[in-house]
C-alpha cells in the first residue's frame, strides 16, 4: 500500500507549526495538557472500531494483541496526564538567598524544567499503537509541553493517517494550538525534518542500522539535538545448571512462548538462550513443539529475518536444534539455531547480533563460569535475564555483570512485555538505544524532552507558577536542598 | 611550560585501570564515596600552601581569586558528599506487583541509578581548580560512582600534577580502589582516550570549536558516548528604558565590573549589553574608567583575544566605545565596542559569537520591540539577563523568550559567579552545550554520569541495597508512584 508522501510545501507548513504551537503549548499549565492527553485517549477508545481493523490488515498482528496493545496506548497517555496533575516530574527548586553559604554568598536560584521544543518521533513498525502515532514517545513529548511532528512507519499508513486525525481533532476540541501535532509521510521528509532548525529533539524505535544513521544526522547538523534510539538487543537469559535440572519443562516452554510471541517482532525478544550442553531445557528444545508459522508485519520484515536467519544459520559454529518449516516460507517458520558457548565468544557480535523475527541461538555451556564469559562478552542491552534457583553460586556476580549491561534485569520471568511503569526502564548502553541515560517506556521518559532552566533574583510576579515562593500549584519541590510541599 | 605526554604504555595502563576499578567503585556504598570524597576536599585544604602560588604562576590569576576558587572547588566536593549521604540523587523507585494494574497485570519492578563506567574530562583552562583536576566534572563523576580520567589542560601542567596527586593520593588512603582516578597528558593523548571503548562518558569546558570536534569523536566511536560539552555563550544583557533611566550608574559600573572580572575570561562574562540609544549608561560607558590591563591566562589566550576583537572591531557596523589601551599589548587592554541592534540583526552569528577575553559589544536600541527581536535572534545561551524595572512592560515577553535560549535567566543580578547550589543551572541550547538536558554546576550535574536499570522480579536478597523493601539504606524512594521513606 503506498501512500502520498508529505510535498516540500506541506513539511514547511507542519515544521513552521510546531514551531509556531511551541510557546503557547509550553505556557499551557500542566493540567491543561493532561486533559489534552486524556482527551486524545478517550478519542482513540472511541474510534477502536475503526483503527483495530485497519491495524489488523496493515499489520497481521492478531485482534487480541492488538486491542492489548491500544489499551496500553491509551493507558500510557492516560498516565502521563497523572504525572502532569501530580507536578514532581517538574523537578522544581527553589534556593532562597543564603548569605552565609560556606562557598560565598549564594543568590536566590530557582530551577524548573521546561520543554525542548518541537519533537521529531519515527514511529515503529512493529507496535503500530503503542510505538507509533500516538504512541509512548508522542505521549511524554506532547506531555513534557512540546510539540509533535510523526514520521509514519511505512507499514502501516492508513492506521497512522487514521490516529493521526483522530489525535489531532482530540488535540484541538481540547483547545492545544494549531500545529502541535503532524504527521509525516516519506523516508526523505523525515530526513529533511530531522535536519530542520526547528526540530529540537527526535526519538526513534527500530533496527541499530536505520537508528545510527538517523542519530548520526542528528548529531551532524549546525545545531546538534538529542537523539533518543532504541535500536537493537538480543536480549540474552542465562539458565543456571540448577535451574535446568529443577524446572526444565516449565523453562522451556516459557522461552518459546516469549521468543515466538507476535512472531519473534519484539525488541525485547529472548533472542539468546544459555543452558547447559546436555541439559533437560535443551533436550525439550530439541523436540519442541515450536508453533506454527506466523505472518510477519510485512514483506519486508520477513525478507530481513530470512536473511539475517540465513547468515547466523550458515556460521561454522552453528548448527539447527529444531524449525518447524522453512524461514523462506509464506509466512515463515520459527527457528531455533544452536552453538557452543565457546565458539560464540570467538564469533563475537556476528552471533550477538538481532535476529528480528521468531528465532533465537541457544548457546550451551559446559561450566557456569561460561556464563560470567558471556555476559562479560555482552555489548549494550535492552534487558538481560537470568533463569536460576535463589541460592546459585554464580547469579550474584551474573546479575551485577548484566545490569552493567542491560536497561532491564529479569529474575525467572521473560522479558517480552514491557510493562509501563514508574519503575520501568526501557533502554541500555549503546547499541540498544542511543541514549543510555534516558527510558523510553515509563514515567521517566518524560525527562527525554524537558531541559532544566534556573532563575536568578527575581521577583515574585516574574517568575513561573512552578518557582513561585507560595508555590500556588502545590508542587514537590526541593526547597534548599530539602523535599516541601 | 612543557610537560610530558603521556605515553602510549601509560594511556592503556590508566584505561585498564579505570575500567578495572569501574566495578569495585560502582560497588562501593554512596557513603564510602562520600568519605573518599572528603578526604579529597580535605587534602586540597592541607596543600593549598602549595598549589595556590603554582596557580598564580601558571594562570596569572590574582591570588584573591584563586583562594575563591580553591573554596568553591572544596565546597563542591564536600556538597556531593552530603548528596551521597541523603541518597534521593539515586531515583529509587519500587513497584509492587499489581494484577490490578490498568494496563494488565503488572510485575514487581524496582528502578535505580548506577554509574555509567569511566568518564573522561577535558580540564578547562580558566578554573584551574573548579573546572579542572579536581573540579566539578571530577566531583559530580566520582561522586556517581564513575573512574574518572582527567585531560590536562596544557595551561597549567605543573599545578593539574600537583593537584592529581593529591587527589589520587587522598582517594588512595580513603581506600578506593586502584586506577578510579588518573591523569592524561597531551591532545593526541586525549582524543586516543576518547575514542577507547573502554571510556563511556565525557565532559569538557571550553571553546566551541575544541568541544564541537570531541562532541563529533564522541558521536562517531562504534559505540557512541554521552559528551558533556560547556562551549561558548555571550551572555546577552537586556537594559530596558526604565531602568536606564533610574540606575545607569550602577548599570554602567556593574557591567564593567562583570565583563571585566577575571580578564573576561569566564565563560558566563556578558559579552553583549543592549541599551537604549543616547542613553545614560551609554554616556557613562563611553567615558567609563575601564580598569586597566590584567595578565591573561597564556599567551594563547591573549592572542585568541587580540584576533576575534579584531574581527569585531573590523566589522562594517561596528565602532569603538571605550578602551584603554591596546588589545595588542601585553597584557592586552580591556575594550568596549558598540553597533546599532538593526545591524546586529543582520550581521548574526559574526556579531554574536563570543570574544574570549575583557571586551563586549554594546548594541543600542530605538524601540524595546527591538530587545525582543534580539532575543528571538540569540542561539543557545548558558545565561541571559534583564536588568529592567518591576512594571516593565517588555520584560514578560524578554523573560520568556529569553527561558527559552538559556540555561539560566537573571534579573538585576551580573551572570559571572555561578554558585553551586541545589537549583543552579549551568548549561543551556547549543552552542553554550552539547546536551541542553544536563547542568555542569550544581548538584544536578551527577545524573549526567549515571543511567537507570530496573529489577525485574527478584528476590529481596538479590536486589541491590537500595531496593531493598525494607529500605535498609533509607532512601527517599518512590513507591507505586508515591514518595516514601
Amino acid at each position: 500500500m503506498t501512500h502520498p508522501t508529505t510535498t516540500p510545501d506541506e513539511l514547511q507548513s507542519l515544521l513552521a507549526g510546531a514551531a509556531a504551537a511551541a510557546p503557547d503549548w509550553a505556557a499551557r499549565g500542566p493540567a491543561d495538557r493532561a486533559s489534552a492527553l486524556t482527551a486524545v485517549a478517550d478519542a482513540l477508545d472511541e474510534h477502536a472500531g475503526a483503527l483495530l481493523p485497519l491495524a489488523r490488515e496493515e499489520s497481521h498482528l492478531p485482534d487480541g494483541r492488538l486491542a492489548g496493545e491500544l489499551k496500553r496506548t491509551t493507558f500510557q497517555l492516560r498516565l502521563f496526564a497523572a504525572l502532569l496533575r501530580d507536578g514532581a516530574y517538574l523537578d522544581a527548586r527553589v534556593d532562597h538567598a543564603d548569605p552565609d553559604w560556606p562557598m560565598g554568598a549564594r543568590p536566590d536560584i530557582r530551577r524548573v524544567l521546561v520543554p525542548l521544543g518541537p519533537v521529531l518521533n519515527f514511529a515503529a513498525g512493529n507496535f503500530p499503537f503503542a510505538f507509533s502515532v500516538a504512541g509512548g514517545d508522542t505521549a511524554a513529548a506532547l506531555a513534557a509541553g512540546c510539540p509533535v511532528l510523526v514520521k509514519v512507519h511505512p507499514g502501516h499508513p492508513r492506521l497512522s493517517a487514521r490516529t493521526g486525525e483522530a489525535v489531532a481533532l482530540a488535540l484541538r476540541d481540547a483547545g492545544a494550538p494549531d500545529g502541535v501535532f503532524g504527521l509525516v509521510n516519506g523516508v526523505d521528509e523525515g530526513v529533511t525534518a530531522l535536519r530542520d532548525p526547528r526540530v529540537k529533539a527526535a526519538s526513534f524505535t527500530g533496527s541499530v542500522a536505520g537508528g545510527r544513521a538517523l542519530f548520526d544526522i542528528a548529531c551532524s547538523r549546525p545545531e546538534p539535538i538529542p537523539f533518543y534510539g532504541e535500536l537493537g538487543s538480543v536480549n540474552p537469559t542465562f539458565v543456571t545448571r540448577a535451574a535446568d535440572a529443577a524446572r526444565a519443562e516449565e523453562i522451556a516452554e516459557g522461552f518459546v512462548g516469549s521468543f515466538t510471541l507476535g512472531a519473534g517482532q519484539f525488541c525485547t525478544k529472548p533472542g539468546v538462550l544459555a543452558v547447559p550442553e546436555d541439559s533437560a531445557v535443551l533436550r525439550r528444545l530439541r523436540s519442541a513443539a515450536l508453533p506454527g508459522p506466523a505472518p510477519m508485519l510485512s514483506a519486508r520484515f520477513a525478507e530481513g529475518y530470512a536473511r539475517r536467519l540465513g547468515e547466523l544459520a550458515g556460521h561454522a559454529a552453528v548448527r539447527p536444534l529444531a524449525a518447524h518449516g522453512s524461514a523462506h516460507a509464506d509466512p515463515p517458520a520459527p527457528a531455533l539455531l544452536t552453538a557452543g558457548v565457546e565458539d560464540v565468544l570467538a564469533g563475537g557480535e556476528e552471533l550477538l547480533a538481532e535476529c528480528f523475527g521468531p528465532a533465537a541461538l541457544v548457546v550451551t555451556y559446559a561450566e557456569e563460569s561460561q556464563l560470567v564469559a558471556l555476559a562479560r562478552a555482552l555489548d549494550g542491552q535492552l534487558t538481560a535475564t537470568v533463569v536460576g534457583e535463589d541460592d546459585d553460586a554464580v547469579v550474584p556476580e551474573l546479575v551485577r555483570l548484566l545490569a552493567e549491561r542491560a536497561g532491564r534485569v529479569l529474575w525467572n520471568q521473560w522479558p517480552t512485555g514491557v510493562s509501563v511503569t514508574y519503575a520501568q526502564q526501557h533502554g541500555g548502553p549503546y547499541p540498544a538505544t542511543t541514549a543510555p541515560t534516558t527510558t523510553s517506556v515509563g514515567t521517566a521518559a518524560i525527562t527525554r524532552f524537558l531541559r532544566p532552566v534556573a532563575y536568578q533574583g527575581f521577583p515574585d510576579h516574574l517568575l513561573p507558577e512552578a518557582l513561585k515562593e507560595g508555590n500556588p500549584q502545590g508542587l514537590p519541590r526541593l526547597v534548599d536542598g530539602t523535599p516541601a510541599r
